[in-house]
């Protein structure tokens, strides 16, 4: 069977080995279900320790759920929670975040995909505090990365959560890629999150190395008494969630994850440096992590399709998402492949 | 360290040898995610074959999200759906079930756990259908086995699809402990589901011998088209469901889980004939799977609760579950414990 | 035109003249609208002062939604709220309470269709209070007087207030016919509410001489605070509150409220007794307010459906329900009916 | 006293005089309660007369409840709802349509507050139809008059709708100020409405001289067989619907509503004209109806906020509404006040 070379997303790849052996090694004997097991405990201490900080961890399979459940411990029914219009919350999530919430998503424009504090500081200023007309403003989403690959710096979210704060919201971040944040800032996961002002985090695994293992992160001991109810309610929680914890657990033991995480977004900044080589090959935005957005030639996007390569259109444009492992042949033959199309 | 016997629930069990090699074996190369891959085709293929009827399956890691996502494929937002008043859907799941159908359940009693059809039909005859101010039947939930461990009869089920049908009621079968219904009553799994009536079945294979993996199984194509929509919604998509699906496919595809289901409903008759014997321990309810419900003397339950047994109490009963690889030292100990205390 | 007799509810009926005289006279002049106008004002002091209490009120058309914002109050979306398996936000509403709440209604038995303390502190002793996968308690809900015409002694409200507060419950009294307990029972509205322990009170005047106006007390000025979000969100604020605000002002501001409620109870009582001594008919529960439930021979029911009567039936029993200005002659015609049909 | 005169909204007028009588002509005698009355037959046949089309009518009190049942009757729980951003659903209702309806309100932007059929297929174009990820068209909202005045041909509203209907959706018009809209497009109600494709229409009378009586207007038969229930579980029942349908039926029995939105028109057109020809003042938006939203200097809005005068301001600009029977002194007295400030 000829090769397929698959940039859809870094979902489509499998699990790290050391990911795998911990799941193997938690096999072994009986453990309380529904998350009150010792797994699930080494696993809130690794991340106490590596976030600096105490936590609340809930481990879960879904990424959506992680996203809905962190936005309900911080949101009324009556709430709105604000995020950029791009944010995954608000575009592919298919409504899950308000169904759990009961709010209302408020969608800001921004450049770079990103919430600017003065848009931020305007939209509150306009909305409505008080009057029952107007659903009530609750907790800011931040998407870092963005569903475009690109960053905020730690200032910029330090900005935003300034603005939130002062405002009276919670600050939530959606962390699905948090890995190739923390890679390509060079920052601490302290840093990025609770430093400047995040007070929950969903974090995710599951796209750099690990099977459906994801976190909702709590730096708020009151914000997380809520979250075991929603969770069963949301029907989030885990039967045998050791397996999830044994995960997480490993996941943050060592650096493997940094290493893979900077390994794909490596893999992304190459496959753009020599791309964009390519006349009438340009990028639409940035590339700060593992993604690519590229404008190409016609020509080339149906050579792609003739091709041994899977990857999203986003109307015009198209979407590369490299992994840690992504095959160098495949990327090799993909550069091939868009530069004779584009030079024939 | 000395050994805890642990009889609360299966879950608190690993996976089975072959369930984890199919994990490890899932591990090999990229897979579309979200369910659109092999494995899970290959998985509801090995469902049509084990079920003998064309099936969408849909592979999901929650128990309490499958039977969510099974009811409200059935519901709509001012109906009624009909079940024991004991059913796990109306009393464990934190009311998850009603979040997601926007619906009511409404319980009935009836001996041994069980609804009975003409409980049923007085119900139905009640309900005032074209009253606005009442809530509408739209389904009807079975729980097979009961939550006390007692099951239907494949009679018994004919029977209350029949008052269901009728009334245009569609059914669900909360199967969560499937396998042992179908090891008990020697029945394929066509008889206890869609030849009866069964319009959708929540299958778990946690609690015998997988890790998080549960199937939506539908058995009339109509019905799984909101599916995914609501799946997605509630948060239940998994991003890599090959890992569950793959779980799925191999679970069925030999007589294992039965052989499984089959041991663990014969540990429990075991330890039911060895503590029934003891004076003063008698069952609260027939043991027809793995599951024991008795009450025992005071002092009986007092030398438990000294000694290396994890159970759960309700109220004054004492329950049992048991698996399938129940350590026999840890049965022994057990009758043992209470025949002591109970003699002394 | 045949006069036509009709005992089906006490919203059959029309408005007072002292009530359509205050919907006319609001319609003078503009006034601020959603509620924040003199009129509510004025009917909020008309409140505080009937209630000898700090009252927060909100205006509102419809009693299902004066249930629902007042326990949507204080619920959370995984709470708990008992009732008595009978009560009207159980069976009658078409699960709006679940829906404004998200909540789970538990309902209770009890004789004389009333909850007994005894029954509460057992429910509660057993809810799993800290437990994910149980619903939490969060309210009690006492329909004063009941659907079945029953009453609570206010000895009896301050024993369930007690054991609910106690175990960290709100308490809500549905009071539709709560003109008619306070008519009956010869106690003051502070009396039955706020003295024994009731938290907030969904008071109904449309069943005894408004037109569609009813309010929700809030006898907790912290539980007030989420209703007027709670409200326009469940599309229970009106744009020309006045209008309903004057009727509330108006009922409250004399006794004439109370002597109607009087008249109507009484007529209740006097036809009963006129009833029950016809061989055959008996009473299905005790008429201490302007509801009767009873039993009688088929002959009499027959002719019932053919005279010139309304009334609803229940199973086997007649349900009448007396207005205050339910007409002498219909009242006669009934029983003269009854009695023919019962000893022919 | 001295007067003040208001111009906040035309909710802060009364009911006019036929209107009044019509609910004091209700008064007499009894009525089955909930909508099943002759007073709602007969509105519904003056509805179906008004309309020339069979029509399911439903009355209500409460506009933002009308708005939402009438969405709720076209959605699904995981549906997209498409509206122009700026649409009172989206802003001014608290999240209820949300709440209703259980999906999501996609905001558009456009020109003249209005939607523009280009928009919709490029929004559609892009919805990913089938995806499960994302929220799937399902409604069209179309506000008629706009929130800030403006109308849509009908022209417009049948372009809209040729492109709604032919991607599989239905159309929704929130017609708060109907009567404006017919009024001002000198046209039929049939012709604003089913016969350039509108599926249900939210008719509020509120606004024109009527007390809390909103209609819910469904002109696909099909579509209004869940309403009683969605309206029962929403609390939008009402117990005495017979004191709002005597008003509906009042209300388009002859040519006054007409006459006085055509008044109400005119005295914004005049008051429009007025003010636009002080320096310094211009419009923010065409005044086709009773709406006005100016931009003035500051010394102008000064000079109102000290002047016996109610308005809204929105940021930077001030808006007028004005009613039939809004006080031609006060208008004068208005103009007066701006000029003045502006050329002091």
């Amino acid at each position: 069977m000829e090769p397929v070379y698959d940039l859809r997303s870094d979902n489509v790849g499998g699990a790290a080995p050391e990911i795998l052996e911990a799941i193997v090694a938690a096999n072994a004997g009986t453990a309380s279900p529904y998350g009150d097991d010792d797994y699930t405990r080494r696993m809130n201490a690794r991340f106490a320790s590596a976030f600096e900080h105490d936590v609340q961890v809930f481990p879960l399979s879904s990424g959506t759920g992680s996203n809905s459940i962190g936005l309900a411990a911080l949101a009324n029914p009556y709430g709105a929670i604000y995020c950029h219009e791009t944010a995954h919350i608000n575009t592919y999530e298919c409504g899950a975040p308000e169904f759990f919430m009961g709010a209302k998503l408020v969608g800001l424009p921004g450049a770079g995909f990103k919430l600017a504090p003065a848009a931020l500081e305007e939209a509150l200023a306009l909305a409505g505090r008080g009057n029952p007309t107007r659903v009530q403003p609750f907790a800011l989403n931040i998407t870092q990365p963005t569903d475009f690959g690109t960053l905020y710096t730690v200032a910029e979210i330090a900005a935003l959560c300034e603005v939130a704060h002062r405002h009276g919201l919670r600050v939530h971040m959606d962390g699905a890629r948090f890995a190739n944040a923390v890679a390509a800032l060079r920052c601490s996961p302290a840093e990025l999150t609770w430093r400047c002002g995040v007070d929950v985090l969903s974090l995710g695994a599951t796209k750099n190395g690990a099977i459906n293992a994801e976190a909702v992160v709590v730096f708020d001991r009151a914000l997380a008494q809520e979250i075991p109810y929603r969770m069963k309610r949301g029907g989030q929680v885990l039967s045998k969630a050791r397996f999830v914890s044994a995960q997480l657990e490993r996941y943050l033991a060592d650096d493997r994850w940094l290493q893979r995480a900077r390994q794909a977004n490596t893999n992304a900044a190459q496959l753009a440096s020599r791309l964009t080589e390519i006349p009438g090959v340009t990028l639409v935005a940035p590339v700060e992590i593992n993604m690519l957005f590229l404008r190409m030639p016609d020509a080339a996007v149906a050579a792609l399709d003739r091709g041994p390569f899977r990857y999203y259109k986003l109307g015009r444009d198209v979407r590369f998402v490299c992994r840690h492992d992504q095959e160098p042949d495949g990327m090799d033959a993909l550069v091939r492949c868009v530069r004779e199309a584009a030079l024939s």
